[in-house]
């Protein structure tokens, strides 16, 4: 076992909310061994806590524990849950959109609904506004220090029932593939669609051809240019534009050592469309 | 033995200095499990250094090691010390006003100079502005790793000895109670006031039920209206203004999904005043 | 064996990338003690990852793995290298001037080309754009667990083949020393030279006597007036400027509990020149 327990959060790590959840973990056990996501999650954003979640889960042990809380609804009638995902992670969240992604694309094979009584920290019982702290991170600690086992964080719960965000699917539009901006790969401004690699391929377009990209936010179109599909960022110019392949295997928008988005505005969500098609070939040199 | 070293500094993360702490703890045992309290301290901000220390403190095993190291006079006559919380847990620190609340509310069990003959890290006599990694990280490393004594640091000392900041308590006046705001709720720009739950408590406000809050800063009234003293954010509106108990059980102001500080433009610290009062009972909708 | 891995990036942390990093090298083995040097190194900057490196490394054990990646070349041709310094410690990163310190500094008792086939993530073969989850990570992890030895990694290349920034010594010129800004430390604004304390020496100053220092920009001169040397900040007034010995045992020019770089616009790199002199005796009270 190795005893993982990963911190998602909205909290920052400017003030004491992160170590106070790293101390109570530490009290469980000191067996557990406490790792961050993020906790730059910008504040109440469920959508990007789900993506960030989906973005990185795969790549930690089948036996790790991840604790995700961005909450704006802490103290209402949300549920608290803990869900296993297929590939084996457990996730100790707020039931608020948190596992959207996780949930259409792993999958959940157990989910429960964690009671608190029994699940909080002793002496907590006067403080409703932090559950990250109380509940959360004491429940997954006794989880990946193995005092608990799924099972005795409550009643089973059916993992349909878990809460979705509206997710968008991209789809094959004629010659076009038509997608939504998902997140930015936050420090380089790159683009990541929610398009996938298969759905992309059946363009048939070759490394080092051209493709036209025209994103739109809403009705207005915001960018229209066509662009190398490049397999990595130095098979262009620096300054220039390029699709490529990201690491989770989406379609993405970049400019090579710029920030797309910050040279074009341009912003996530469901009203950030994208689309992408086969240009007419040209000699490019 | 948990072998905690938990560090706190103004230093930010952005540059090497916290690494190297990192590492000449770890080099002087294998066996410490090295932490962040925060490194974001506003630069030589000794109160918010003593803040973020109770914030988090009791949250940690009575064992573990504090190095905090915000220090405005390194290299002065400023004493380095090392004490124990009667709480347990250990703090080692330039004796600046670091440790005012602990020594306040917590209480300090056992005090010692820190003398910096023989808690060094070897080869670094030439460097005189690098305490943290020099002496601080060195030396609470080898306390966390049991390599030596709290009462092996230097003579004991006087806890009464420990400098303090100056520090306001709330205050009933008539029919308010009247606080200074001691800090922020970094990221989400809450307000956290210094009047305690129990004082406030006598003030006999239901949950659900309004409260005058004004806020000056010096003579200047910078804010005045009624709002909900709600058990937690989702009992008002997205939007809406209310009184809560924070998670250190202190009275707090904030916007539920927005930021009261930006809001009105709020700061901390003793010139910052808050009174609060029961509002005449309104039905609310 | 204390299976020390250390990473550094241009990231930052707000995003799943450092996350997915961790993880994949707690799945090549439990055993691996995951730290961080920084990931807010400017994008693309190998002049500031190669600082930084040897601003820490020595601090660490000497069995230590670094992992390096700022890479404005991913999916170039250029190489992938590991190294071990003379002191022991192993860094593995893309071959592109991030090493240019520890070579010329530390020197390099081993370099080994770093093959992709056998270092390269299972699953990870249709990722082009994150060496850092995929190949470094992973191969530095392996490294870290005693999985693999140096040999392993790949070809032995000459360590005089490891790519150099260019890195200017600083010289006497008569009566002054000439050097350049290196690097800030960044939250305080202190502009750290490339003046080893040695040379500084050389002019004979004492502590608390004053010192000419002059800062040009290519052509231009920014800043000339005298200050103090002082062995450390508490020696001056809050607000004045002293030139100081910094951790790295290089002369530094600061602002007690300001900032010199914001002060007076100064920024970092070859074209930014510092020059130092005695300054006349004068009494300064």
């Amino acid at each position: 076992m190795t005893g993982a327990l990963v911190l998602q959060t909205d909290f920052g790590t400017s003030d004491g909310a992160v170590s106070a959840m790293y101390g109570v973990a530490l009290k469980v056990s000191p067996s557990v061994r406490i790792f961050d996501l993020t906790h730059d999650i910008p504040q109440y954003n469920l959508w990007e806590a789900s993506y960030r979640l989906i973005q990185t889960i795969q790549y930690w042990p089948a036996d790790t524990v991840f604790v995700s809380v961005v909450d704006p609804g802490v103290g209402s009638s949300r549920r608290s849950v803990a869900v296993r995902a297929r590939t084996g992670q457990i996730v100790v969240t707020p039931d608020n959109g948190t596992l959207t992604h996780v949930k259409r694309m792993l999958g959940v094979a157990e989910a429960r609904e964690l009671r608190e009584s029994g699940n909080r920290l002793e002496g907590s019982e006067l403080s409703y506004t932090f559950h990250g702290r109380d509940v959360y991170a004491y429940t997954g600690a006794r989880l990946a220090a193995g005092q608990i086992a799924l099972a005795d964080v409550g009643e089973e719960i059916d993992p349909a029932s878990i809460v979705e965000l509206p997710l968008v699917e991209a789809v094959r539009e004629g010659d076009a593939i038509e997608g939504t901006i998902d997140v930015l790969d936050v420090r380089f401004g790159s683009l990541w669609s929610n398009v996938p690699f298969p759905l992309f391929a059946g363009l048939g377009v070759e490394y080092g051809r051209r493709v036209e990209v025209s994103i739109r936010n809403d009705t207005r179109e915001v960018y229209r240019n066509t662009m190398v599909y490049a397999k990595s960022f130095a098979d262009v110019h620096a300054g220039e534009p390029l699709v490529y392949i990201n690491s989770v295997l989406n379609v993405a928008v970049a400019i090579n050592q710029g920030s797309f988005a910050r040279a074009y505005n341009i912003g996530t969500g469901l009203s950030w469309k994208l689309a992408i098609r086969k240009a007419p070939k040209i000699v490019y040199e």
